[in-house]
């Protein structure tokens, strides 16, 4: 009770009241009337966040259950594919396309980097026969935001398949699925979306429809299967009733000021947050092409980043997370995600000097407080933009 | 507001006020200390549940999605293996089999009948090589209840690993694993559990885990990952937070009188509904082996099911089920599952009745009422058996 608990980690993130109670709602049938409403209700919606005239389709299993369906429904073992890795996600796309047998081509990028698309071009230019690129639109170990407007540029002209892993970026930064040609785009429940984990999406393009292998990969994952249940508002299998009656809610929450109005929060916010750590002495790891719901810290040299999230969980009621691999103790990662706002950040970035300091890591306190709501509102009342706002960036 | 909702469905199933709040906490990090202990306070319930000593994995699924998990995890293409078809989740078995590319024998039972461990020990000896064995503990489709302990009796010679989906049938009767020497268990969060659908359940036994595969048959569905992560209270992708929140409560209260007096209050209002149902002239669909948390009721000829099914909807607010393939408009699926107790089985036995008159049925109605609690009363004071109380039956 002396603290609120404060969810900024990169999912499961913070649920707003509204979408709680829906979750708490009695439950209905699925294969009924009033569940088919909601499904329709909900599906305009995804596929306006989607960008997308296609189906989006609702699966139950996490963010990782959709990117199994991805490579399992439209690949075959021995196809050739190129997978982006610049993280523990990138290094997901590889382990699942090596689950399913495929020739993985990787193009390794440091962390904390983005892919540049000229190295993707070329490389789908010295391997022939790569039938699919494997991305992540916000890499989540790092806070970076590839270019996928660019690479999806690169791929269209070749037979190759883009699929992107949305999950820590679909509706926290632009990412048109229709308009940029992207051929498959997933994501799951509990990031932006602003509900519990267990539910993830999925589109195809038509292409991709076009390529979807008619015999699933995994019995449970049939792309075919569940768009054709969709078009009466169900899932093929038991549908998750009570996180759908949580997503009609948050979608409408997501859209009531329109996405564009959205996005410029989380534009907004990201500047509050790189600004605020720039006060503070501290460095973001990402300098270029960084996330807009997810803000990577490098902890100074000589202090545990491990003990830095722990205290700000015990003393302050801030739960952030840490580096994942060999990033281990040496970021804290910040997530803001869907239902936070400049005052919980405040509250995050607090915590976040002042367990610093607790562990020895500055002499004393500075006022991030000043220049990172300064940054917040000029980036409210200014345009978003992929250039960074912030001049050390 | 002129009926209540009453969901008697064969799941999702009603979920009880308290679970439905559970389900509306805060979220919680599914990495942090706050979610293991929860963890380990559902899983020593799960073994209880389950009746075994070995970890119950949480999935993030539906039912469908464990028996995948179980066939693609224990199994390689090319296996032989014996499937017990007795209804559209007998089928299902039959088709998960048949898309790993296992070799599948079918002991086909006739709908409404329930497998004879006989036939189950003839095949065995006959199709020599079978490596697994599957059945049903309820068949959801007709309502019957096979002899899984007596199969298990069968199985346990021989090679075969038995796989049983409890998806209708754990928390209802009757399953303890280890007793009965069953090699895989699983059932799903929406039916005798309690809980909105998404979650599902699994467990192995020694010699199962022994068989497991070493690389999972599908990426999503990684048994010994999802084991090593139980041990510290994790899941091997992002848990179903707010479902694990709402297990703990719903196992609470199953678990609240001991487990046998639930079972015994399900085998009194499975009596309560049979009992009725001969009292209006009708007929149980499933004669002998029924199950404790499911009755179809055969509807009298010239009378549309689908319509009784639709009716009772609109004029009572009571959600039947109708039959599925063949016995669409034939039957209708009357559930007791969990959250169910006299009182909701009257409203849903007079709102079929009255269907049913109201299409033509009957001259005029029966006094079930005095019947059919005079046989829950009954049942509720004597044993719980396997044999019927019912002389008719």
């Amino acid at each position: 009770m002396l603290n609120k608990a404060r969810l900024l980690t990169p999912g499961p993130t913070a649920i707003p009241d509204e979408v709680r109670l829906a979750l708490a709602q009695p439950m209905i049938h699925h294969r009924k009337a009033a569940f088919h409403s909601l499904m329709a209700d909900c599906q305009e919606k995804l596929q306006t966040l989607f960008g997308t005239k296609q189906p989006v389709l609702p699966l139950s299993c996490s963010g990782t259950g959709a990117m199994t369906a991805a490579v399992y429904s439209l690949f075959a073992p021995g196809d050739k594919v190129l997978v982006i890795d610049a993280g523990k996600f990138g290094e997901r796309w590889g382990n699942i396309c090596r689950a399913r047998g495929l020739e993985v081509v990787t193009l390794s990028v440091e962390w904390g980097l983005a892919a540049s698309p000229e190295d993707v071009e070329q490389m789908l230019h010295d391997e022939p026969g790569i039938k699919g690129v494997f991305v992540q639109l916000s890499e989540t170990s790092t806070g970076v935001l590839h270019p996928v407007e660019d690479i999806a540029a690169k791929v269209a002209g070749t037979d190759a398949l883009l699929i992107v892993d949305g999950v820590s970026g679909v509706s926290l930064s632009p990412c048109p699925m229709d308009a940029w040609g992207i051929d498959c785009l997933v994501t799951g429940s509990q990031k932006g979306l602003m509900l519990p984990p267990g539910m993830a999406f999925l589109a195809l393009s038509e292409r991709a429809w076009e390529r979807c292998l008619p015999d699933p990969g995994c019995f449970y994952f049939n792309l075919p299967a569940e768009r054709k249940k969709l078009e009466k508002g169900e899932t093929n299998f038991t549908s998750p009733v009570n996180l759908i009656q949580g997503l009609k809610v948050s979608l409408d929450m997501l859209l009531q000021d329109g996405l564009e109005a959205h996005f410029h929060k989380q534009w907004a916010l990201t500047q509050l947050v790189r600004r605020s750590v720039r006060a503070m002495g501290l460095n973001p790891f990402v300098t270029r092409n960084y996330a807009w719901g997810l803000t990577s810290v490098l902890i100074p040299d000589g202090i545990d980043g491990i003990k830095v999230v722990k205290d700000c969980a015990d003393n302050h009621g801030v739960f952030l997370a840490g580096g994942q691999d060999f990033l281990k103790g040496r970021i804290v990662r910040l997530a803001h995600m869907g239902w936070a706002d400049w005052s919980d950040l405040l509250a995050g970035l607090y915590a976040l000097q002042r367990s610093i300091i607790d562990n020895g890591g500055f002499s004393g306190s500075h006022d991030f407080l000043e220049q990172g709501m300064a940054s917040y509102r000029a980036a409210m009342e200014g345009e978003t933009g992929k250039e960074p706002l912030d001049p050390h960036d």
